[in-house]
């Protein structure tokens, strides 16, 4: 990405920030709600999407429709938007449906911007708290309940001290699994189930390591430009570039990273 | 229990909520610092135990010194105490020390009051979210982000509708675990590891069964009169009294209760 001018590194930051309340009324209006309607989007295993996630990235396309017409879009619910800025926006209304139809508060909205190289800008976004994580452009930054703090990832510590979350054993393919087992084996504790929420703890310094697979563009650009923001690094599991999705590995700092690379290289 | 004047009755109301607030202050104050104390209460596995849960339950025995003196303590940090009374107040500081240790907003104040046959009124608090539920002695209702509302559990669906919490596969004996997992092959969808979160979702009318063993009585009594208040059923996984811990099955309602006991029985 060439270099940003202030103006347009301001619109994007604001623009994004439009983006998470808007999707917040949507997605708030639907959470736990008893008649919450769901469909499945695949007719093997269960990926509900609710009328809450299409309003959502519906209200979010309104949103750069009016701000931002030039960009593209790439969300989870709906058909890519093309543009001519060269900037896409990188949309996944609700983030961990499962867990916004159980009613727990661990979904979140995820937004990215950036270019063919990656994310510049992200956030993550969970309006049942009312807590917002954001990275990018300069910033890297949550505000929630107890008010705006920086973030900053972990400093380096050894694999075995490290907490690792995951959303296995709902994804990935049994080798995959295989993998994730040999790495979570090596680790002080492994957690599950929490969804974007994993991304965001790793940005504010609470956990060391998410390792996920079987993710689009949509599910880690945005917690991806977070991460990398507060110190951290976000690659596929061979190193190579994870913003398109598929296996993916966030960690807090370079050593981890290398770290627990090694052990799925190893399990591989 | 025989019946309760309403002088007391308020003034268990009013000591609960006192507890819980007590709580906040102390959980909170360590939640999320980078700097958190633990150390390994059992020398196999992992149970960290940290400062700030033995200082909110000593904040909850000194409210309860203030308050309460007659009545008897039994709380998971210190040793049991006695009382005149013939009441016992069962305080989990933080249930779900895993979650708070690793910054996830899912662990809870669990504080119950009762006698020998059980508790008669309850509070699971979330001090992050400032989201507390509470039942018992008439009572049924959650405060939170958008306010106090009354809680009422999910009414009967056929099993394969329905969703489960566990914090399987980490905790429970193999044959426990075997029984688990013929279960969750019943149900609709299985969700994994957000401790006493997972019944307060139970008790809102969210979810429709949580499935646990190798509970102490302190982790059960709080959820359990919140659950039963709301109209829900906590019992063992073979009918009996829930209470004193061990293995608990928290259901939305009788039939799916009857149908998940008779999963649970036929795999074990």
């Amino acid at each position: 990405m060439p270099d940003i001018p202030d103006d347009l590194r301001d619109d994007l930051i604001a623009t994004a920030s439009a983006l998470a309340d808007a999707a917040r009324v949507e997605t708030l209006r639907h959470f736990r709600s008893p008649d919450l309607l769901t469909d499945n989007k695949l007719s093997a295993g269960f990926d509900p999407v609710t009328e809450a996630d299409r309003a959502a990235e519906r209200a979010m396309r309104d949103v750069l429709a009016r701000r931002r017409p030039e960009d593209a879009i790439l969300g989870e619910e709906f058909a890519a938007k093309a543009g001519t800025s060269g900037l896409t926006w990188v949309l996944d209304p609700i983030d961990g449906t499962r867990a916004y139809l159980s009613g727990t508060p661990t979904w979140g909205v995820l937004i990215a911007v950036g270019d063919d190289s990656g994310p510049i800008y992200g956030i993550v976004d969970q309006p049942f708290i009312g807590e917002r994580f954001a990275g990018g452009l300069g910033q890297a930054w949550s505000d929630g309940p107890r008010g705006r703090s920086d973030l900053r990832t972990r400093p380096a510590r050894p694999l075995d001290q490290a907490v690792l979350f995951t959303t296995f054993p709902e994804v990935g393919t049994q080798e995959e699994g295989r993998a994730f087992a040999a790495l979570s084996r090596k680790v002080k504790l492994t957690r599950y189930g929490i969804d974007c929420y994993a991304y965001a703890l790793v940005a504010a310094g609470q956990v060391d390591l998410v390792v996920e697979a079987g993710l689009q563009a949509y599910d880690i650009q945005g917690p991806m430009a977070v991460i990398e923001a507060a110190g951290g690094i976000v690659t596929a599991w061979d190193g190579g570039p994870a913003h398109h999705g598929g296996r993916v590995l966030a960690a807090a700092n370079a050593e981890i990273h290398a770290a627990a690379m090694a052990e799925l290289a190893a399990a591989l």
